[in-house]
This record gives C-alpha cells, sequence and structure tokens, in this order.
C-alpha cells in the first residue's frame, strides 16, 4: 500500500477526553477513530490488525471443533424473559420498533444460540456440538474510559458448547483453555489463566485470561506457592480472618505469601451447567431412551480488547510495536528518494517485495521531511523499516530496522528480497 | 466436512409466517435460521456462502481502490441533527443508553463517513478517496415477509466515494457500475442497470442493479428501441398522457413499446452531490488554495440479499442450485456403504479430495436411507454430487451428478481426483 494512497493519516492531535493509552496511541496512529466514548471506528490499518486476530481466533476455535456461525444482534425481548435477565442484565441497550416490538442488542447470545441448538440436537448422538461466532456486541457501560479495553460496541468472538454430561464438558473446557493460551501467545500476549468466580452461572469458578500490565484494570492475586492466580474478587470472598478486607495477606489455601498485579482481562470461560438448558426445556435422550438436560459452556474473547491490550503492552514512547503475527504489514518501506531515478529504483522495490506476496506499507510521500517519517514510522510501529534514500542507494543499499530491538543493519538490495523470504 | 459432525440438519418443517421463496428454502436446508421478522441467524452452510460473497465484493471493491473500513452501528444522535434524518429516515431503529444518551442503530452511514474523511482530507491531493465497509446495517421494515430481501437487520458493503469535481465523479461512478455488473455476474445473477430516481440526494437519477424473476418485489420497464431499463417508479413519473397512471404504454423518450417485468433490486449507487458535504462543511483547498465542496458518491450491495436472491433464482423443486463460485461446498460426496471395508475406502477419498484442497461435505451417515440422502443432497445443492456406493464400488468407479444439468456420468475412482483438479 501506498503512503499516499491510504487515506488515513498520524494525528498530532487526540480527542481530549481519551484518557487511555490504548486509544490514544491507536487514534494518533490513525488505525481507529473515535465516534463516541466506547464507540470506535477501524480504519484500513486498524481494520487490518482485527482481521489478523480474528482469523488466529477463527484458526484456534475450529482446531477444537467449533462451527462457524452468526446470530443477530437483534434479539427478541421474549427469549431474554423466558431466562429472566431481561432486567437483570444491566448493561443492555433496548431497543423498540414499530408495533411496540422489543429488542435488547446482544450483550451475550446464550438466548439466542441455546434455542437454535435446541432445533437440531434430540439424541446423544447429536452431541457434543460447538458453535462459535465473530460478532460485534453491545453493552451500555456506565463508564467507557478504556478505549477498545471497555467498549459499548465490541467485536467478540463467542463459542458455546453443548454436551451429554460433566465428565464431557470438562474435556472440552480444558481444550478450550489450551486454544485460548494458544490464541494469546500467537497474538504476543503473554497470558496466564486466573480463577474468578462462577458468577451466577455456577458454584464451580470460571477461568479468566490475564495479562499483566501496569494500567490494567483488574487486579490478580499470584500465589508462588502454589503457582495459582486468583482474581481479586474471589480471593477477597476467602480472605484471612483479621486482615483488612480485600487486602488478603496469605493465601487462603495453602497461606503463601500472595503477589498483587494489575492485569487486563483478554478471555474467560464459564461452565454453564443447565443455567440456559433448563429454562429453554433443551434436553436430550440417552442411549437409554430417557430425557437428560444438555450442559452448557462458553468462552469469550474479544479480538477488539486484544487489538487495545496489544496497543497497551507492546508500545514505546515512540509508538506502537507490533508483534509479527498481527502488524497491519510486515514492512514499513520509508523512502527518502527525491531523484527521479532514484523514486523509481524506490518503487520497483516495492513492487518487487509486493509481487513476492510481502504485505508492505510503502511511504512514497515526495513532501514529507526525513525526521516526520522516522516519527510516523516508529507511531506506526511495523516490525521492520527499511530505509531507502540517497545515502543507502550510494551503497546500493537499505538499512533494515527492527522496530522492537531498535536495530539497525545494511543490507545490499539484491538481498533483500531473499532475507524476507526467510 | 463429515455430515454426522455438522451440527444443522435439513428440516420437514419451516416456521408458517415464512412465505418467501428464499427464507423457506434456506431454513429447510439448514443454512439459515429465523429468529424473528426480518431477522435471520447463519448456520454454518449459509455462512460459507455469504462469505464467499462478501471475498468477491471485497476484491472487487479493492480493484476500484476502495479502502476497507469498519463503522460502529452505534450512530450518536447529534450527527443525525447535523443532516435534519433523524426524523427523515422513518426506519431508523432508536437506542437510548445510561445518562440520556441516543443513538440510532445505522441504517446507512453518511452521518458517520462524511466528518470521518473529513478529519483526514484537507487538500485536493488528498482526493479522490473511497472508502467501504461490510458491515450489518439495521431497518424497522414495516414488512419483513421477504426472507433476505428485506431484513430488518441484514448484511451490506457499502463504498462512500469523495471527489474533487463531478468529472472525477462520474469517472469513479462508471467504474464503480462495471465493478457491480461483475460481482453479480462472479456471483452467477445476471444483473441489468436500471434507472432510479435520484431521490432527496440529486438532480441526476441513480441507479439499480436489477435481477428478474417471477416474484421480485419491483417492477422494472425495458424499452427495446432505446436499450434501456427503468424503475417502474419513474416511468410512472413521466408516463405518456391518457394512459392509466402507473401503467405507461411507451417509451417517454422514443416512444417504443416498453415491457414490463418483475424484478429483485441487489444494489444500487447514487450520486450524492454535497448533499452530505455541504452540512458536514466539508471543503478542499484546491490547486488556487480555494475552498470547493468534495463531491460524493455512495454505492451499496447488500451480500445478504444477493444470497436471498441466488436461492430465489436458482432452485427447482427439489431445492437450491448454488453456482459454484459461491456454493458453500463444491462436493457433495455421498456414500450409501455399510460394510466396514467400503466405509473405509469412502473415508479415504473424503480425505484424500480434501488434502487436496477440495471443499468437500461428506454425507457419511449410516443411519439414514438412499432415498432421504438424495433428497437432502438435491434440497442442499452442491454443484456435483459424487456417490461412493457397493454398486459403484464394485466397478472401482463413482457415479458424479451434475446438480444443475441433472446429468450423471460414472468415473474411476483413481481418475476422480484429477477431475476435479481441472
Amino acid at each position: 500500500m501506498r503512503q499516499t494512497k491510504l487515506f488515513s493519516k498520524t494525528l498530532r492531535d487526540v480527542p481530549k477526553d481519551e484518557v487511555s493509552i490504548n486509544a490514544r496511541l491507536l487514534i494518533r496512529a490513525g488505525f481507529i477513530d473515535k465516534l463516541s466514548a466506547g464507540v470506535y471506528s477501524y480504519l484500513p490499518l486498524g481494520l487490518r490488525v482485527l482481521k489478523k486476530i480474528q482469523h488466529i481466533v477463527r484458526e484456534e476455535m475450529d482446531r477444537i471443533g467449533g462451527q462457524e456461525i452468526l446470530l443477530p444482534a437483534l434479539t427478541p425481548k421474549e427469549l431474554y424473559d423466558i431466562t429472566g435477565r431481561w432486567n437483570e442484565i444491566d448493561v443492555l441497550f433496548k431497543v423498540e420498533g414499530g408495533g411496540g416490538r422489543k429488542y435488547a442488542l446482544g450483550a451475550t447470545h446464550e438466548e439466542v444460540v441455546t434455542p437454535l441448538v435446541k432445533k437440531f440436537v434430540h439424541s446423544y448422538r447429536d452431541l457434543p456440538v460447538a458453535v462459535y461466532q465473530i460478532q460485534d456486541k453491545f453493552r451500555d457501560e456506565p463508564r467507557a474510559k478504556s478505549g477498545l479495553l471497555r467498549g459499548r460496541e465490541f467485536n467478540m468472538k463467542d463459542l458455546y458448547s453443548f454436551h451429554t454430561d460433566r465428565a464431557d464438558f470438562e474435556h472440552f473446557y480444558e481444550q478450550a483453555k489450551q486454544a485460548y493460551l494458544t490464541i494469546f501467545q500467537r497474538c504476543g500476549l503473554d497470558a496466564v489463566v486466573a480463577e474468578a468466580s462462577g458468577g451466577v452461572f455456577s458454584e464451580k469458578p470460571s477461568h479468566e485470561f490475564q495479562v499483566f500490565t501496569a494500567y490494567g484494570e483488574d487486579t490478580i492475586f499470584f500465589c508462588p506457592r502454589c503457582g495459582t492466580y486468583k482474581n481479586a474478587e474471589i480471593v477477597r470472598s476467602v480472605s484471612v480472618v483479621g486482615t483488612a478486607p480485600g487486602k488478603p495477606a496469605a493465601c487462603a489455601e495453602c497461606q503463601g505469601a500472595l503477589a498483587e498485579k494489575k492485569a487486563i482481562e483478554v478471555g474467560n470461560i464459564f461452565p454453564l451447567e443447565t443455567k440456559f438448558s433448563a429454562p429453554f426445556k433443551f434436553d436430550y435422550l440417552d442411549a437409554a431412551g430417557k430425557k437428560q438436560p444438555v450442559i452448557m459452556g462458553c468462552y469469550g474473547i474479544g479480538p477488539s480488547r486484544v487489538l487495545g491490550s496489544v496497543a497497551e503492552v507492546h508500545h514505546d514512547k515512540e509508538g506502537l510495536i507490533w508483534p509479527a503475527s498481527i502488524a497491519p504489514y510486515a514492512v514499513h518501506l520509508v523512502s527518502l528518494c527525491q531523484a527521479e531515478a532514484d523514486i523509481k529504483t524506490a518503487d520497483r522495490l516495492y513492487e518487487t517485495l509486493t509481487n513476492q506476496g510481502k504485505e508492505v506499507l510503502y511511504d512514497d510521500r515526495t513532501g514529507a521531511r526525513a525526521g516526520e517519517k522516522f516519527a510516523d514510522s516508529d507511531l506506526l510501529g511495523l516490525p521492520k523499516r527499511v530505509l531507502i534514500s540517497p545515502k543507502t542507494l550510494a551503497k546500493k543499499s537499505v538499512e533494515i530496522k527492527d522496530r522492537a530491538a531498535g536495530k539497525t543493519t545494511i543490507v545490499r538490495i539484491k538481498s533483500l528480497a531473499k532475507l524476507f523470504s526467510k
């Protein structure tokens, strides 16, 4: 992509009410635009990152047997009446259409997916089933100040699994947990699994995937002796008698000293037991022909939240630093050429790399100063910057800078394509 | 994909209130599920078709220089107040969040895209710009009885173009028109361009892409002498004095006899002139440094409507008949094998074809009768049915049936992979 064609540009000013690191960086770099609090547009560079994250999520969900579907956002009130969640979910956006039809905008999709799967599953032979979707969710968050980490409209992958019994559910739950860890690792996030409360759903704990960062909204306690992570909410509820509320000194299980860290939740998985199969009367016939309730689990990752988390974790004071796996382009070809013959050489290099299937963003602007181009390149944060200038061309070379390591190397143009094909 | 793993199944019963051919066929075949009037879920087979249509649309939009973005559904009321369309668009779903924040659910996105592009475009050097998105739209249609042809929530590709002047706009408009014709042709739809009213936007006509079918909602008049198609709405408005209203006998331009046909609108393109750049004060500086208004166009195709249209046009009384370009799978491998050795041969054939990158749906059910399998296969409508049975295996062969032509041929298993790699 030629930067002179790219309609987005880096910006000097960021909306004053935007306080989160992730949104400030992504807006300045022209990856996203803020429409209103918690509601963002994806510009070409940001959408490329989002799609790469979605692609990784999709691959790992397919690998554990997930079947992709797509559910609507408009959910009839009648379905929420069945579970009693119309008034229970306080962040539900409610919409009234003509003829008094009432809908919720999907904040989660148990009310849609449970009766849907019920239509096709009658016998134990039809189970297990795991379906997922990648779709936008809506939540009327009272505070939406964390950029892509807490949106009123945000992208979500939600998977739902349906099982004959707890053992089968637990087997899949472990598979999903591993798939999630793989997803975060592939996206450049070092996530840990923390126990959290099962909430209204289950006696069992749910699990959160947490990435440590100084500005995280969540507090996680780590017990070095057990090697377990726990969300503060459940640590507090079992805190040792005599300690200040919310500040446990020791692990409730092994009495080890607890370490406290700030983190961002990037995913969560829940045992749902029969919480939704019961109200929707979703039973199956077992091998003996007897009715049994279906056991469910749900599994969420927000690709837009992952995008924001990567920006929170991978940046320096100059700008973003994309992991290669989800970078919008692999290479930022920055040209300082002004003479016609030099520009032609730079153009040829761009075309050669592009034709070889390399994803290249080409800063072909002739009106921008070198300092401006370097600053923009650091802000955009592509993994490799390839500098072509009269100076490098005198040596028939380019200068390659690794954005993360900051190191530069000089490489002859003839060897460049070979180097990148590795 | 093994059919025993596919969670959707063909159905005998279709919701009684579902009258449209497209939805009835797609629901019976397990491609979509009706959640409420005009609101559908995509099951694995339907989502595969939708994605293939989106992929074709994306390729053709990229080819004319469109840059993909993604805009939110939640649109603040303040933006609609600027254009005065908050009360003007009668199908707008309106949502009120906490703190009295009012949003419209995007029915179209001029109010979002115009101020967005304005942020990055200041000079004639920044123009032209063409951005598009593939995203779900919401319209509170009073009558939503046409399945995927008129949804309350539906998938849309909307492209917006921004130009320095009318000549540049018109040049792009023609490119977009050709790209649209290519898209429909690639999706197996024989679309014609019909003139329609510019509506509130422009003095100039807009253009619709219409596919003829007996149950279309639109009426199109064709003048064989001029070779032009016109939507009934504009033909009526210039109808010859003395004819019954709405039933013109002759072409207003050349007096040729008009032929009337029913059709489905599958896309439309609009000259917007300065309808949106004016209220958003979207000007640019020309080469002389003088402020000029930006000229806009908008261009819509509904991938979900294309899906529904293909179902309306390509089916027979047995079921769907997918064009190869958008079929969910290329091959339906139907096994009637019951003996263990035969099943192994069928399994191997499935794996061989799949490993060669062929998209295969494998009816590996052992509990279903031959007649049921044939009926399901015709209903699903994949381009090629490959039948493997004790009878064909006796000749070391399979029987290939072309779903559209209905013809069958016997092919030796050894030659099959080679045949399909063509």
